[in-house]
């Protein structure tokens, strides 16, 4: 069965992982797994194009993640970072490791030399051997695309790098809103709308609807191509309570004016979502009148504690997708 | 008094280092020093751009050095190296530790925002003392040149990166010639030139006299600035009993015709050379009829055992010019 997931950074990635671990356990493959992975908050650091999400899924994908944070590489140094710092280059605030420069090194050197962003992550991917795995790894454009952030202080406007706002600022200055620039003319990349168009079950991970899935929706052609499949569509809440995991879901959603709530997540997507899996804290908000008009709702524990939750979890929002299929 | 040398990597540095231990000891001092560095050598490795001898004079003379190596950094690690391995990225013969790789990331970084070679170069000497040490550091160009080696192999030429030649071949492949693509249109770096006019003293290291001291002649201007120059120019003799006691100078000597002795050499600086620092086990040879005219030879020990031993060579050396200069 051809799967097709949308994903952002960590919690995309520890769900993939999860269904990669439940899908090996099924008899009823092989199935094959494209991602679109998020490139909307990509940021050159020190003249080297770094994509944090594609990373993220790159290293949890291929055994190589820092387990607790969930991001950068397990048995990280940070020997260049202090160079850096010592020659007074910035920024200082994006923790970048050893291992993890060796990434963007490569990246940066293939781009320079031609390649587009799907050729580097296809070369990157085998070393991290996800084609044994059955996985392609797409980007969801090879256009460089930038998230800024506009921020209000003192009555005064400015924008800062998405990067910024996230990882310095904590997402704790409100977010005014998202201006993703170069995204309505970033073309999809090659693979991009027929992993859609052509797959049997399309999975949205918990990932943040605003930054992550919700830039990868705004790549030209991607939400018609989600309109218009044939496989069900189904997507795991990134909340839980009415609050995200990790990350800084409810800063982003509060910046474009949309409740933190399950039920206005989905409504985020209501235009192509077929099966919407809610933590069991959530069940009862999606039952009120008017919130699923067609779309099926499962409940179950939706926190992903280790891999196994998280193939329990993966392996709930397939069966809903199996069970839209039947129907 | 200014005094300026022309250099190479190691056997300039340790010299260099060496000069200024004497001076800071001496009592007719304030002494500024000068240093034009051999850019010839440098090389584009990951995308980015590397500057063997000016690295080395950095490290060197700001502390940073691998003591036993004579170039890299002290405490190196190699996890990006690694990482490029396993994304089977190359070259792999051309060792680069993790910090070193953060002063070829800011100088990639700052050269791609605009900056010369010659500002880049000054930002990293403030963060290794050398203006407090009044030390001025001077790439010897701006302009990017790069140093082909042409080999004949089956009886068939080819041309590789000098870098390639001299590390990855240890130069046993004997090189037919030496080609500095952009050399005769590389314009000298601000100051280079009225460094050599406006010396109070001129000194050659015991650099490589075709690939490093060799290369920085090539420069247009700069020979003729030396011939111009009120300043004795005196060099140090690079051989010991006619041998390197590092490096592969024999060999870079061979391609260009020349015998790989102290007078030979003296030879490749003959229109401006005042002065000959050579090692006692040359001194027989300079004396040989024709080989002097007008140039001041002195002999002493050359071999660099250590700061002190590179203090005393160097101190004979501006002993020498002085000398020259009362005369």
């Amino acid at each position: 069965m051809r799967i097709t997931a949308l994903a952002g950074g960590v919690g995309g990635a520890r769900f993939l992982r999860g269904l990669l671990h439940h899908l090996s356990g099924r008899s009823d493959g092989p199935h094959t797994l494209t991602i679109i992975g998020n490139t909307g908050d990509d940021i050159t650091l020190f003249g080297l194009r770094v994509c944090p999400d594609i990373d993220t899924l790159l290293y949890t994908l291929g055994g190589g993640v820092h387990e607790g944070q969930g991001w950068g590489r397990a048995d990280e140094t940070f020997a260049v970072q202090g160079e850096l710092k010592a020659y007074g280059a910035s920024p200082q605030w994006f923790g970048l490791g050893d291992r993890d420069f060796g990434t963007h090194i490569v990246r940066s050197q293939w781009l320079a030399q031609g390649h587009t962003l799907s050729e580097v992550t296809a070369r990157l991917a085998q070393r991290w051997g996800l084609p044994e795995q059955g996985v392609t790894l797409l980007p969801m454009t090879d256009v460089p695309v930038e998230t800024h952030v506009v921020l209000e202080e003192d009555g005064e406007q400015r924008a800062v790098h998405f990067q910024e706002w996230w990882v310095r600022m904590q997402a704790a200055v409100p977010a005014q809103r998202f201006v993703v620039a170069g995204l309505d003319r970033a073309a999809a990349a090659p693979g991009v709308l027929d992993a859609i168009r052509n797959a049997d079950v399309v999975l949205l991970p918990p990932s943040n609807p605003v930054v992550s899935i919700g830039i990868v929706l705004g790549v030209p052609g991607v939400r018609d191509a989600l309109r218009g499949t044939a496989a069900p569509v189904v997507g795991v809440s990134p909340l839980i309570g009415g609050a995200p995991v990790r990350g800084h879901a409810d800063a982003c959603l509060s910046a474009i004016g949309v409740e933190s709530t399950t039920a206005a997540v989905a409504g985020l997507y209501s235009d192509f979502l077929d099966g919407w899996l809610v933590d069991d804290a959530d069940a009862a908000s999606m039952q009120a009148p008017g919130t699923s008009r067609g779309l099926r709702v499962e409940a179950m524990p939706l926190l992903m504690r280790d891999l196994e939750h998280a193939a329990r979890i993966a392996g709930g929002a397939f069966d809903l997708a199996l069970g839209l299929r039947r129907d």
